[in-house]
């Protein structure tokens, strides 16, 4: 039987997520992985859930294991209230949606918002989910300029200009994969846009709680509430294996994001929320954070010190003040993508850039490396054969620009690893 | 800000899932509904899950908790296929998807396969939850007939002789809404059609083991395997709260699934396949199906005494021999959407069936009604009342026919109650 004449046309608009590539990766033997996106398997407060599984359980009971609201559980989004309240974000249980990780909130998006050929305005590069999320509905990305400090207002406001934009993407804080931050300047100029345009924002913030130094920053959604869907996840400060994502809109905007996640879910895991919510009404969050910071801090100390040994000459790289990522661009030239497999041969994984790019052609000598995979040890080691790597092709002369395929299905992309 | 106008026009053919509706409607006091489709919950196994946790962390530890593969949870993909042997599929794990509940099966295959205005075949009445997961996707329903023995195959040939049609949805074991399972000849009949057309079938199984009566049939999937996508859960022999759904899809249509499953959600929660894993592993479902049955059985009983008793003359309606439901057909003129709302003013819920018809018309006079929800002194009291409204409601002249709402966004569609 021919299956693929059977496949619907958006097909051809989907590239493979290139999570699992990067999971089976990191699984390989003595494999060094710069390349995940992954929290560290002991950040994850393991011994808790089965603690957490006795409170639900005395709690809920059956309610626990049963059908439930689309809308998420009761007790999981009165805890959510509170946890951003602490952020700024001044909202009700009523208004927060929860879903399965946030991809599941960009996905519900995309649905309601994206019609083929509507114009998405977002960072480049930027968060390789939200592009395979939204692919599938037909946006025309348009790419917003970059430097140190994250979006460049003023490109914002030249594709504001320019067209109707029906929304726009941003990860804020230490974004993946750059690991740079929008200073609260740039978040203003950003929300008075929003409002003068009429614009939507979504704000992706899975990172926020992961601050190693610096005083937080006021998310976007607090300037602008009604032109942002604030969109979190606790798999980052709890546990990605319980896939709870939540997200804070705007009505009418929640309610059609509930009726179309009835259609792709019904509802997000009733036992992983009752679960999640156990974790912050009892207080867990705030002591296990300790523990990541504690745990994450050094290794992103311990790259940053090793790039700036191992590195060689004209290669750049940013300082996160947060998150899991440090980007690294080289000379022109450099052809990231052999240096990506040169490293695997030698048991270094890192992600080539140039995949978090939304358009084609771009990024080629950029690297998205993680630092919460590796213990710090591990870090020094996995940089110095990177350096040698880069060493040994930051000569090349300038290939050729491919085209990237984030956005097309082809066996490339398929071998692309990336992550959150 | 105007939110409306930033829809896709494909949201103008969502309707709300009315999962939501009946959960509250089952949970006002004093209500006894006869309207949901959800276990019942003294027959989830809510102490197992603290022993079934423990041997989780034990056996996985912080892997329970992590980013997993799209594809499912090795461990439970492995218990799937034996699972699944049991029941003549002969399947690998490596050709099993495990999803967020069926649903995300429906969904995922809406999203690969149909494109706006493809024909998707399916029984009149079907599965409320299948027209809203194909519904954003824009097909055209062709209404298959039925009766007693479910789908008429020569319903089926008219419809793939008078046209093409992209893919086939049936729910052969105790259908929702009707109870009704279509025997092994026509289970044999709709194979050859499938195979001389070249069609492909959804064959969605959520009730398969919960058979009160008879000998299990064989899934048309083991009549065509290169032609049928089996779609099954463990929401109705576990617990619905775990969201752990699967299907068995031929190559290459399983990796489309996993491309678009990566999307939406990246994986299923990875502690709920663990858990999902361990229940089947550890042998408990067998045990479980025994009471989950034993508990069922007399009420379906009650119900089915109770409506020889209670109803008026001119009603007719299914004996199922499995599953959660039986089907109500009432004369000509019953307006069972008014008989709904006198019913419910008198602590009584249905669901009216109108709601269960992919087109706009039809089954003004007929209801389901749910046997699993409440205990065989409450369904007899509640019988005992519909038998009074029905009574009351049975001579009225027939009302113009209204167009029903589940492919469009309406009032009366969002308070439309009805559930797998």
């Amino acid at each position: 039987m021919n299956y693929q004449a059977l496949l619907a046309p958006r097909t051809a608009a989907m590239g493979s997520n290139a999570i699992r590539e990067i999971l089976k990766v990191v699984a390989r033997p003595g494999m060094i992985s710069l390349a995940g996106g992954v929290p560290a398997p002991e950040s994850l407060p393991v011994a808790l859930f089965a603690e957490l599984t006795h409170a639900v359980v005395a709690r809920h009971g059956a309610g626990a294991f049963q059908y439930d609201l689309t809308e998420g559980f009761g007790p999981l989004r009165e805890a959510l209230a509170g946890y951003l309240g602490g952020k700024g974000i001044r909202t009700t249980a009523a208004a927060i949606l929860t879903a399965s990780g946030s991809q599941g909130v960009l996905d519900a998006l995309g649905k309601a918002l994206i019609a083929p050929g509507d114009a998405v305005a977002l960072e480049a590069p930027t968060y390789l989910g939200a592009l395979q999320a939204f692919a599938p509905y037909g946006p025309r990305y348009v790419e917003l300029a970059t430097d140190e400090d994250g979006l460049r207002p003023e490109s914002l406001a030249v594709a504001l200009d320019r067209e109707k934009i029906k929304l726009i993407y941003l990860v804020p804080n230490f974004q993946n994969p750059t690991g740079r931050t929008i200073p609260l300047a740039r978040r203003r100029a950003i929300a008075g846009m929003l409002q003068a345009s009429g614009t939507l924002l979504v704000e992706d913030d899975p990172y926020g709680d992961l601050r190693y130094e610096g005083a937080p920053l006021p998310p976007i959604q607090t300037l602008a509430p009604e032109h942002v869907v604030y969109v979190g996840t606790l798999s980052k400060v709890c546990a990605p294996g319980l896939r709870v994502g939540f997200c804070v809109a705007p009505e009418p905007l929640r309610s059609w994001l509930v009726r179309i996640k009835q259609g792709v879910d019904l509802h997000t895991g009733t036992f992983s929320q009752a679960l999640a919510a156990e974790y912050l009404a009892g207080g867990h969050l705030p002591r296990q954070l300790q523990r990541i910071l504690a745990l994450y801090r050094p290794r992103r100390d311990a790259l940053l010190e090793a790039l700036g040994r191992h590195l060689p000459a004209g290669f750049h790289w940013s300082t996160p003040l947060g998150g899991m990522f440090v980007w690294v661009e080289g000379p022109p030239g450099l052809d990231a993508e052999k240096a990506y497999r040169r490293a695997v041969e030698r048991g270094t994984a890192f992600v080539p850039g140039k995949y978090f790019f939304p358009l084609p052609g771009r990024g080629a000598a950029t690297l998205r490396l993680n630092f919460t995979g590796a213990d710090p040890a591990g870090i020094r080691r996995a940089v110095g054969i990177l350096g040698e790597v880069l060493e040994g092709e930051g000569n090349v002369r300038p290939a050729p620009a491919q085209p990237t395929t984030v956005r097309r299905a082809s066996a490339e992309s398929a071998r692309c690893p990336g992550a959150r």
